[in-house]
């Protein structure tokens, strides 16, 4: 090391040590005859003391080594918001390493700067403490889960980045393979195919923090490439996969968040996450809970209730405490917000906060009796207002609520940011009804039904739970995993379900299938999206700030400027418009699907 | 876990407890009544004693769930060999989890089978302790890297895998972007840039064990996709990098190969390498080293040395010790050996065993001075061969020997297969002179001149030297790396003796030169191939063993059957024929070339 001391170690013991400091000009302060520099390297900060003469061409972000003394400082002149707020370093002699040209980005935390411009200058933005801290607290979430997973035996292996083509997926990205014209190469969504082949092969317990590629329209907060931290274990329930989600987050909240989960983690159904939160990730930080009136509207004469409930489908609400005061336009903004998200729009009612009375353009629709025990079924009190919605599709109209519940928590002011609150959701359906009358699976069609339904799903698919299961935390869900099939007739009968037959289960997931004839043995996992986690973790709201070069929306680098349009030549060596050779034993075109667990 | 114990832990202290066991039949055998069946899971193999009524059913390799009691063997039973071989499992109860079907690939360390075959059922290979074991040491050793880094400070840092194109390098994996139709990411040769820019960016110590793509023609022992453990560290010289990389390589060999390597490696200069053993990476568990004979020869009236004399070249030998009583067949092999090398033959003296008299075609036109000093000039004693090369390239002549030296040590059966040999190969040349006449980089051109040779490279390109290294272990290099240049002035002269104007630089290396104008910190990395590590780790011949889906040649999965033809859906969506928009702000389409440091 060219230096003898990191910067921000230096203490008051080390008070009359000759010391080498390597690292940046942080700040600097001329106080006539002297100059005073906040020098900064990866362990904190240090304010070394120059001549003017030997120090007036510094200027910010220039790399120094400068040589010096350590002194207290004068009397009263300590600065305890800083480790080494007590001492200074009396520089001697002063190395300018390399120089800084004006910075298009200051390096300062009290700065904010467009994103754009932030992953542009990545290098500069990463000086700035809270970006680099980030990074620093992945590098150790990676470690506190590998020691949790190591202490348990766990081996991390690495499965392939090149693989097999999945149309099903359609959006798989695609590689084009030189050496064999006309033939590509996936990047895969997960590891999800090989991590069950290595259950087959013995491995037993495989864990691996991999890259995975996803080429979807970049929703909110998506990149290209994500990571998750995948695990799978063969001989193993539900349970022993849960408990073993539970030690890598109790350990990382613990370590990283300074939080101690309570352990167990609630379960909640997925059905009661529905029924209550109206999602399946809930956020438990907060209640107001949906509350189901189905029954109790049952009879009105208000069209779109009574439409659903004579459909067979669902009308809910839910309560925003004290939404009575709100004024016309906002409540007209709650109309635009319903809107946004694809509903017609929110019906609502407000109880007078001094009478309760019910007002409001639901209110005039509603009989006396349903108006009079309406706060009682919902569980209002005077001044809230009350959000209906109504649909023939259950799921549909709680999903509204539920998203409706997150807004009025935020409106409210009910979040706590300070909270935790986890759950696991299980017992998640197996199928869902196609548009076109049939069954599709949730998860994937490797997804085990639990030992309610193994022997009977086929009786009412609409109702067979799968053994799979969510975390959740605060509303995000950071990982999901699930029991896989290892039984060749309920696998079987699962594809009979789906509509699958064996010619095209043979055809889409043919190599998994083969691996499942000798002898696969019971096997379960789990995915923990890495980057969301991380991002959690540190405060963050957007994953981007948890890696070290994300891209923008539409996967654009502003460092790199990636992508970017290729050369004749070099689309001509790829092999780009080369037409594939028809060979002997190459499978049809339409290739294999694969399935994925994934959670980003 | 469905099962209490794991089968290959039961010792004799076990005896009387009731186990539940899980895992696969290794081998059934049936003795009248009673049937023995090894079973094995991932950690090792215990015999179970069935009723035959029972487990008549049984095949190899069905997986099963027994319960049972665990026996002492009766007297004379037990079997030393194996861990558990004092004990037995007397089954009261078995489940069958799974079947399996005829295997077409026996699980069994004695079969041997094409890597095709091997390949395509990975999953059976794999439950062969061999390969199984070899796995498992990979994740061991990644461990051991991690414990090392961590205690260091160092930062696990993941680098993007979607980044951008470099045409320089030619030989990226390209992938089209679906969302920007026309541009393409390219997947990474290795994270040099991005780990520079972290450097740039103060995390002042970065690892990953970083998946990393190259699109060559695959050599011998290549994959498309391989994995590097990659390092960058600031305010460093080339000790401490070579310091720390002889930590994890002594931990490495220590717990994973049971061998104390002797700390320091010894270090040799890169021309002492090619002098003496005619190679950047000589196997130093052996000698036959080269001898030059340039002066020694001068004066010679044989055309082939005189020619490579009088042109400034290189004249030099090595002997085979009692290569004289080798057939004239095995002579004539050598020609052929040295022809396949595409040398045009290996000129030989073969010295008498009784008399030392030196004969062969050579002999014949070298004078009896030369031949009465050779054996001296070349440590030859009666009874060996000496093999000459010539070439007015002294690198040509020296690679043919040294290639000859490991040929030798061969069939001389002179390697010592249990030593472990290690070295570090320094001062590597900076430049290489092209066909035109000009300089090239040999590393890359982000590496730094060393002190001595920093402020006048320019007066003798051909031997000034660079702060690179290379770890190299039995003739096998297993890592890399440099001192970067972080002085702009220094830079731009390397550009000049390059012959790349400034411009050429900005359109090159644009991003990185940006980032370099905003006080980049001295900094200085190495990669070690992480495949090959691992290999010799294990004992293997062939990176292909430690990795868990590798690819054959060519680069064909035999198991997935990729890379695989896309349907005309996939290439319309992926936009691969899209023509690229051009947009204001995006360079030109030449792009910019990366450094890249890989070792694989």
């Amino acid at each position: 090391m060219i230096r003898t001391h990191e910067a921000g170690t230096l203490r008051a013991s080390d008070a009359g040590t000759t010391v080498t400091l390597a690292g940046w000009v942080a700040r600097r302060r001329d106080h006539g005859g002297v100059i005073f520099v906040d020098l900064r390297d990866a362990s904190g900060v240090v304010q070394v003391v120059f001549r003017e003469e030997d120090a007036h061409a510094l200027r910010n972000e220039f790399c120094v080594l400068v040589v010096g003394e350590v002194n207290a400082r004068p009397e009263g002149n300590a600065n305890p918001e800083l480790a080494t707020g007590e001492i200074e370093v009396v520089a001697s002699q002063l190395t300018v390493l390399s120089e800084a040209a004006p910075l298009p980005l200051p390096v300062d935390d009290a700065v904010t700067a467009s994103d754009d411009l932030r992953l542009k200058y990545r290098y500069l933005d990463l000086r700035r403490s809270g970006p680099a801290k980030a990074l620093r607290l992945r590098s150790r979430a990676n470690q506190i889960a590998r020691e949790v997973l190591h202490a348990r035996d766990f081996n991390e292996i690495e499965t392939p980045t090149l693989t097999r083509s999945t149309p099903e997926g359609a959006r798989d990205f695609l590689v084009p393979v030189r050496l064999q014209p006309g033939t590509w190469y996936a990047l895969p969504q997960s590891p999800q195919l090989f991590k069950q082949l290595l259950m087959v092969a013995g491995m037993e317990r495989y864990y691996q923090i991999a890259r995975c590629y996803r080429d979807e329209d970049f929703r909110a907060d998506r990149q290209p490439e994500f990571t998750q931290l995948d695990i799978e274990m063969s001989f193993v329930t539900q349970d022993d996969i849960i408990a073993l989600g539970e030690e890598i987050v109790s350990k990382l909240w613990s370590e990283l968040a300074d939080y101690q989960v309570q352990l167990p983690i609630p379960r909640i159904t997925w059905t009661d996450a529905m029924n209550r939160y109206g999602s399946d990730k809930p956020d438990l930080r907060y209640g107001v809970e949906l509350n189901e009136l189905t029954d109790y509207l049952r009879g009105t004469e208000f069209r779109v209730f009574a439409g659903a409930i004579a459909a067979g489908g669902y009308v809910g609400a839910v309560v925003m405490p004290g939404g009575a005061s709100q004024t016309r336009k906002e409540l007209d903004g709650w109309q635009d917000w319903a809107k946004a998200r694809g509903a017609r729009g929110l019906a609502y009612v407000v109880l007078d906060a001094e009478t309760g009375e019910a007002r409001g353009p639901v209110a005039k629709n509603l009989s006396a009796e349903h108006l009079s025990g309406l706060a009682d079924a919902v569980g209002a009190k005077p001044g809230d207002a009350i959000f209906f919605a109504a649909a023939n599709e259950r799921r549909e109209a709680q999903e509204l609520l539920g998203a409706a519940r997150i807004e009025i928590a935020k409106r409210s002011g009910l979040i706590d940011e300070s909270a935790w609150a986890f759950c696991w959701v299980v017992d998640a359906p197996m199928f869902e009804k196609t548009d076109e009358g049939g069954w599709t699976a949730v998860h994937h069609p490797f997804t085990s039904p639990n030992n309610e339904w193994v022997d009977r799903f086929e009786e009412a698919p609409d109702q067979a739970l799968a053994y799979a299961y969510d975390i959740v935390v605060n509303g995000n869900e950071i990982g999901g995993g699930s029991v896989r099939i290892h039984r060749g007739d309920v696998q079987s009968r699962v594809f009979d379900l789906l509509g699958i037959s064996p010619e095209e289960a043979q055809d889409k997931f043919g190599f998994l299938l083969e691996a499942f004839k000798y002898g696969p043995p019971p096997h379960a996992g789990i995915a923990l999206g890495w980057d969301r986690t991380c991002m959690l973790l540190s405060g963050n709201d957007s994953i981007r700030e948890v890696i070290a070069f994300p891209k923008t929306r539409g996967g654009y680098d502003p460092l790199t400027t990636a992508p970017t349009p290729i050369t004749a030549q070099q689309r001509l060596e790829a092999g780009i418009d080369a037409k594939p050779k028809p060979t002997a034993g190459t499978p049809g075109t339409d290739g294999q699907a694969v399935p994925v667990e994934r959670s980003n």
